[in-house]
């Protein structure tokens, strides 16, 4: 397996490898890999004969305040990881070799799928995702790209920006792999203590309670309000646990409903604070 | 030569054709195609194994009570002279086609390129001319890509875009094409009544003046001010010429400048209504 850190490097090995009846698999992470981005890079390495995975803490999603600067960082690790996971290279560039002097050139996914949620609490967050995803395609240009449900937002933002653009990548989206008792793999949980660490399941156990609610077959079970408070209220018994956001919204679109609806799906979407620790989860709702 | 209407029909096409060791030349245009835009199919097929020119009218990149649904249209001549000029492919996709229902991604090339110039006259049309270009872009999968002088910020919109987004298409701009008495070409000009069409060789005519004017090696030859009033002073002695502006900025950033500076060019554009019918023109200025 190879590390590479260039674009031009990157070009050259994509010449010259054999590319006949093999596909690219590419996945983009921020490295400090866990089993959620190791579940990835098997997906792809079970679909493509050839991998990417790119290892890079893109400065433009975090806003000021935010931890770009202390986001955890093991590139000898995610290495290792990823060769055993099956990745073929690591592209690992430099912050100026993917924003070259100058650059300003941003793409945005406007609507209510950008604005709500993560959207709401992190305005500039999504539109430095799309701009570095598209950046990564356009210098990894592969046949399927793979992200985690755990981004759930992201992952519906960037196959609207593939299908809106034409961009000629498959976008796969891969299940959450959680710990043992439940909680989302993130590579932030590193920065959790053992109690926070501790309450931190009641993202997952949250979502757990709506989900059986709504297969209880209980009068208001598909009642929005009735599910936002059966999360809300689970959450809010955990005294660490601070709620930035519960949400059940359209699973596509990320438009407000009301009651779940046969047929359609729904995203129940969590974001919740441990101290500084900001924590994501969600689960696809439907009947 | 073939006329492809949809996306996927031009996939098959690309598939079908034998690309090894041809390269794909790419001329984007409105339609209504002048010798501006032949000498562009005439470059890409001189350049390129195989060629695609596109003629779609982009109405995001039209403002509300601009020309639009008036916009000159006739897809039979575009064809016979696209196919003379050398295109292999017409692409001439409808709107839907290319903006797939709840389609909201933009691109956008943020700063002085993009707000200077045509970008002050008409505040989103650059945002529709780089989502635009890019999804063309993706669609035709160009080796290169053949772009007019003539909209010369547009040509430093999208080489800058392609920059920053890492694009893997070269962008060759190719000079301005003018009729015999100067006036630069456009499918606007047929808004042009006789007088019109007689008055607005001014836009060159006073460039001219101005070019003459900094080899002049006068004292004051290389102040942008008396470089721009030479220009509007000759566009100005045209009673039906309203100028929208005259400007004299940094060749490459469309930054302001005070004079032109040994070694570095200098973009002197032009945009002048007639009636309602808006020219632009423009001049490169060095020493």
């Amino acid at each position: 397996m190879s590390m590479i850190k260039t674009a031009a490097e990157l070009e050259a090995w994509c010449r010259s490898v054999d590319r006949r009846n093999k596909t690219l698999g590419f996945v983009p992470t921020m490295g400090y890999l866990h089993e959620g981005h190791c579940s990835l890079i098997k997906a792809a390495k079970s679909q493509n004969g050839l991998v990417v995975a790119s290892v890079f803490v893109n400065p433009t999603q975090f806003a000021p305040g935010e931890d770009f600067e202390s986001y955890p960082r093991d590139i000898g690790r995610d290495y290792k990881l990823a060769r055993e996971a099956g990745a073929d290279v690591v592209f690992n560039p430099e912050v100026g070799e993917i924003y070259v002097p100058g650059s300003s050139t941003v793409i945005e996914v406007t609507g209510n799928i950008t604005k709500k949620l993560c959207g709401a609490s992190r305005p500039t967050h999504f539109e430095g995702v799309t701009t570095i995803v598209s950046i990564l395609f356009n210098i990894v240009r592969p046949d399927n790209a793979y992200f985690g449900q755990k981004d759930a937002q992201q992952a519906l933002i960037i196959k609207k920006m593939v299908r809106d653009l034409h961009i000629p990548v498959e976008v796969i989206v891969c299940p959450i792999v959680r710990e043992m008792d439940g909680l989302a793999m993130s590579s932030r949980n590193v920065y959790l203590n053992p109690e926070e660490r501790k309450q931190a399941t009641c993202l997952n156990v949250g979502l757990q309670k709506a989900a059986e609610y709504l297969a209880s077959g209980a009068v208001d079970c598909r009642s929005v309000t009735r599910l936002t408070e059966i999360i809300e209220s689970h959450i809010h018994s955990r005294d660490l646990a601070v709620i930035d956001y519960v949400k059940i919204l359209d699973g596509e679109t990320l438009d407000d409903i009301t009651a779940i609806e046969p047929g359609k799906t729904a995203l129940a979407a969590v974001a919740v604070k441990f101290g500084k620790t900001r924590l994501i989860d969600n689960r696809v709702l439907s009947i």
